[in-house]
């Protein structure tokens, strides 16, 4: 066996065992008429040459691959990896093989769904965000189940799973103003992030409604190195005492600026909350407070989501929220009573 | 469309069009003969049904897929993100799709190929170590290149690709000695893991050849949890003054304890070294001094391998060694005169 003819071909098979391609097929197929003594030539022969049936013909048959395209972008941030883990496992529980597709922008979303049709994607879930009806739109006229996280546009085959970006802004506001905060920040991520946007909205809902100040809106990118700058930028126009990071990457920057930067106090002089939860959240040197985003939550909602459209056909406007929960720890104060 | 029935076939749009279905084939063949006017036809009526022809006939005449698989453990490890990030990007490059198989220990390997041969996959790259000669001949019957990382065993068609362990672990003994380091300590991931074991091997040899004592060994499992247990257990039987962890994790698991509940300082009372360069091993509360493993070159190293394999076939001894290049700093102190 050449390496350019690796599998064994049925043909192979029946030429061995000495018994009709259709025999080797019937032998193959769940409930297939074959007598014992063809059944055990026919074993025997495809031991010999590690013949496994091809699902090939299935797929050309059914338009169904079994293959559901998960869409990533930045594995380096603990998080998505462990969503993509957990997504990973879950599709292969449940019988399907995952196409793992490393993009670095919604731009090539398009590009990238040509390439997948070709190989008969039964469903698609994305990582990152859609970001307008208009690729929304785009999107869908390829119709097949598409579950894109933190968008807020949806569309017949554009469905939605966040995490309650809102809510958790809300959440934080409320926690830095009991814990005594009085100048109050936002450490954004990408100007284009819908996540980021929709904490500072919530954010600053939260503020307003408790008759607060808006935060201070310092832009960054998601990432250690720009919460960093992004600390030396906002005090470098005033101090602030109350800080929430887009996620915990700019968080842990923005602790290590403030101690060893500016030579101050967590939480006593600056408290400082993230978003989640990824494990060295919670290491010594951190204890950050931050918000769980249920990343089991998600991938549950995200897969009843392609479950739901493969079932039931285009809809508009499926969107599930997932709940963020607050995990208090050393980088805020106590509540005061 | 119906969920059911979602890719258009080319029957759909031969009907559509109004010429023949061999028509629309030759349509969508690279230098096929059709005419400018059924081009267009063709062309309006799969615009129009969303038509795009499938990769499928040709894996089945082909046996080549185009699908590489890539088995991964782990990702909660920023090291795999980002190196499983690299792979996908440069197999896609390439013009392969990626196949995405977590799993929890390379016991259940042989069980998952049985799968991916049913996809007909081109090749296999795994992140897990393959164990034993007895696994390695068991997975060669499979006749797909495989490319294991951190594996001593090969066979016909598994081939390895490794960083250079024991290279480092010696590197790291010498480094610790310059510095003044007399009490030597390794803290080891799972017991069978070959690049834990290895680093160790390189770490004792490096330490004899310069006459001194062998390492205390502490073992543990490539987790920061697992680095702080390993030095409560270690200092309780005594102190060490020199430190080298199979993982970053474990270094910076290891660097919290000894300061948070050791109360001694690093790096004047203990050196620490880690493995991997991962992005948190650079964070101001860390500067951890360890072994970048370039995993580019990693990378680079196994789709050669897997291009060798599959153009010159089956051979045995197939190794490629990846040097690691150590990062000072401030773990570590200075080198003496």
């Amino acid at each position: 066996m050449t390496a350019g003819k690796r599998y064994a071909s049925s043909t192979d098979v029946a030429r061995l065992a000495g018994v009709s391609q259709s025999a080797v097929s019937r032998t193959f197929t769940p409930g297939g008429s074959v007598s014992a003594e063809t059944r055990r030539k026919v074993m025997a022969a495809a031991d010999a040459l590690g013949f496994r049936p091809s699902i090939i013909p299935q797929i050309m048959l059914t338009n169904r691959s079994g293959l559901v395209a998960v869409i990533v972008g930045g594995l380096r941030n603990a998080f998505y990896g462990a969503v993509l883990e957990r997504f990973a496992t879950r599709l292969r529980d449940a019988g399907h093989q995952v196409l793992l597709v490393p993009v670095e922008s919604d731009y090539t979303l398009d590009t990238v769904l040509e390439e997948l049709r070709s190989y008969r994607v039964d469903a698609i879930v994305s990582g990152l965000a859609v970001l307008s009806q208009e690729v929304a739109d785009a999107l869908s006229a390829f119709r097949i189940p598409i579950v894109s996280c933190n968008t807020s546009v949806t569309s017949d085959w554009v469905a939605s799973v966040d995490s309650d970006n809102r809510g958790a802004g809300r959440a934080a506001a409320d926690w830095l103003h009991r814990c005594g905060g009085t100048r109050f920040a936002f450490l954004a991520g990408p100007e284009e992030s819908p996540a980021s946007r929709d904490r500072l909205d919530g954010f600053r809902a939260g503020l307003a409604a408790l008759g607060l100040e808006p935060p201070r809106v310092i832009n960054g990118d998601y990432t250690y190195d720009s919460g960093q700058a992004a600390v030396s930028r906002l005090f470098a126009d005033g101090p602030a005492d109350a800080m929430f990071c887009a996620n915990d990457l700019v968080a842990l920057g923005a602790m290590d600026r403030i101690r060893n930067g500016l030579g101050l106090r967590i939480p006593e002089d600056v408290m400082v909350i993230g978003y989640d939860d990824i494990p060295s959240a919670a290491w010594e040197s951190y204890r950050l407070s931050t918000f769980d985003q249920d990343p089991e939550g998600l991938v549950v909602q995200a897969l009843d989501l392609v479950r739901e459209m493969s079932e039931q056909g285009p809809a508009r406007g499926r969107v599930r929220v997932v709940e963020a929960r607050f995990i208090p720890r050393g980088s805020t104060r106590q509540p005061m009573a």
